[in-house]
């Protein structure tokens, strides 16, 4: 038996290729004292986890070449030396892209695993789940009978941005790439309305047909040239969170576009980027909230599984081209 | 006796033209009951009149054609019909490009010669002033040994935005483009450094040197390559309060730019627009502040005068180009 491993063989140019990554086969590590061992359930794959492929400074360090791709995951702890985490429970943390990971319990969250299935603690009641959640009501103070369009509305964050601001009593128009996204973001989920990008000519005035009375909360998962044509509908005192710019993570030189600050001046409207961590003491407020919305069905989630861990690089490059409907996981074996 | 006033000719494309206004002559007007007539004494330029000067829907009106050129303005009742607004008072309006105003004093300010010379009303304690004082404090609360760039610095709002935040307890540095300006902003004002944007060849070097600690707040009144290379440097956290855009406002074209949101997200940075109008019902409350300052010595200012209100159309197409250091009025014959 060994410990399988996925690492960073070369940082991607452009798109990642399955190239860039390698599975390695360590010895399954034992925990020394204070540490534990987690047999990881599901690994997590995230948009952000691109920008770490890049040699850059960015507010995670880069990846390593032949080193581990850290990564959220969920998993159960097999062996412990550490009281807090003791052998059976479930645990999520960054665990990496492997099959069994050391611990010393730093960023280690319990899982109770009666209140939903595991896997959710790395997707609606994990980083996507807090990120939807603080993301839309912290930084963009959605009121009732506001409009709010969300960009990635289908994936991890943006489904459950739509969701929480239908709770909220707002109308909701979500931007995704695939027609049978755009079914199940109006039809199960709710949205009041939503268009596909790829086959949509033009966003504008796709846009002010759903949102006839201009746009209050735009959620950013994406950037590019759908946010420029959000921007034209924009209402006095819009405001902007900037969640994600996955249409630009890719691309080999900066991508150029209008200038939008002028719009922001003329609509006194505010872009704020956060990122999910600086709200990490509230997390325990949030999750009863949205555990309780799932409970209710006001709140529906959709996990897009891939199994065995060499898959992992498959599912993240699948994720970075919108593959994904809601949570891209991959199911260790 | 006539008068004499500007009217808009034609709608400029790029930069306006001298002949895209008219000086017309027109007969005294006579106020009517509740009504008072004004004399200017001094009519003000200023950026944000470009954009009315366009055919756009805007936050406020787009100017007629053959209509007044609608300014701020400041002189003194001549004949009143309006107990409030007694002959001889000073006041301040939208009193726009002529020599005499009618106005039933909606939207008119008492003004008090004894605090200032009346030409402030419409610079230091007008609107430039307000927009300085709550676009700061307001939109940036910049913190004690915090890192503030202004562009625009030796303009009507700049100069006073980098002296407030030096009053604050900052390390301030200006952009602006006039050898000249430097030395005025970094000798008379105290700004901590700057340099011109005309001469220096890379934005983004010279900012890493002016701001060792990187840039906590920045007050952009130019936008475009100055704002791409504040980006560059911006710190966790940062605010920007987006106030004017004048490097955009003659561009016949929209210009294209690098797209900046990617770094609002890893800087968890807010860029705000805002316009000074939101905080009106304040300006009562920061006038006696700013006269204060002014008193003590804290706070210059500086005024560039241009003669005769037939020279208004010259004065705006300076102040565009950036002739000013300080504010640029003009005084009525």
């Amino acid at each position: 038996m060994t410990n399988r491993q996925i690492v960073l063989a070369a940082r991607p140019t452009g798109f990642p290729k399955e190239s860039d990554f390698r599975l390695v086969e360590t010895p399954i590590p034992e925990p020394k004292d204070g540490e534990f061992r987690v047999r990881n359930s599901f690994v997590s794959v995230d948009p952000y986890m691109r920008g770490r492929m890049n040699d850059v400074k960015s507010y995670s360090p880069p990846f390593q070449i032949d080193a581990l791709i850290e990564s959220g995951a969920v998993g159960y702890v097999e062996v412990s030396n550490n009281q807090k985490f003791p052998a059976g429970s479930a645990v999520a943390g960054m665990f990496g892209w492997q099959e069994y990971a050391i611990s010393n319990g730093k960023g280690v969250t319990p899982v109770d695993p009666l209140i939903a299935p595991i896997s959710t603690a790395v997707g609606v009641l994990g980083m996507p789940g807090m990120t939807a959640y603080f993301g839309l009501l912290e930084i963009c103070n959605p009121k009732p009978g506001e409009t709010v369009v969300v960009s990635g509305a289908a994936g991890a964050v943006g489904s459950l941005v739509g969701q929480i601001a239908k709770i909220k009593g707002c109308r909701v128009i979500g931007i995704a790439g695939e027609d049978d996204k755009i079914s199940y973001i109006t039809g199960e989920l709710g949205f009041d309305g939503a268009f596909n990008y790829k086959t949509e000519q033009n966003y504008v005035a796709r846009l002010s047909e759903l949102c006839p009375n201009g746009v209050d909360v735009y959620f950013d998962n994406v950037g590019g040239t759908i946010t420029d044509a959000v921007f034209a509908l924009l209402n006095t005192k819009a405001r902007i969170a900037v969640c994600g710019q996955i249409s630009q993570y890719n691309a080999e030189k900066p991508e150029t576009g209008p200038r939008l600050f002028w719009k922001l001046i003329v609509k006194q409207a505010k872009a704020e980027g956060f990122l999910v961590f600086e709200f990490a003491d509230r997390f325990r407020e949030a999750r009863p909230v949205m555990a309780q919305w799932i409970k209710e069905g006001k709140l529906k989630y959709r996990e897009d599984i891939m199994e065995g861990i060499e898959n992992a690089p498959k599912a993240f490059i699948g994720m970075l081209k919108g593959a994904n409907t809601g949570k891209m996981l991959v199911k260790v074996a």
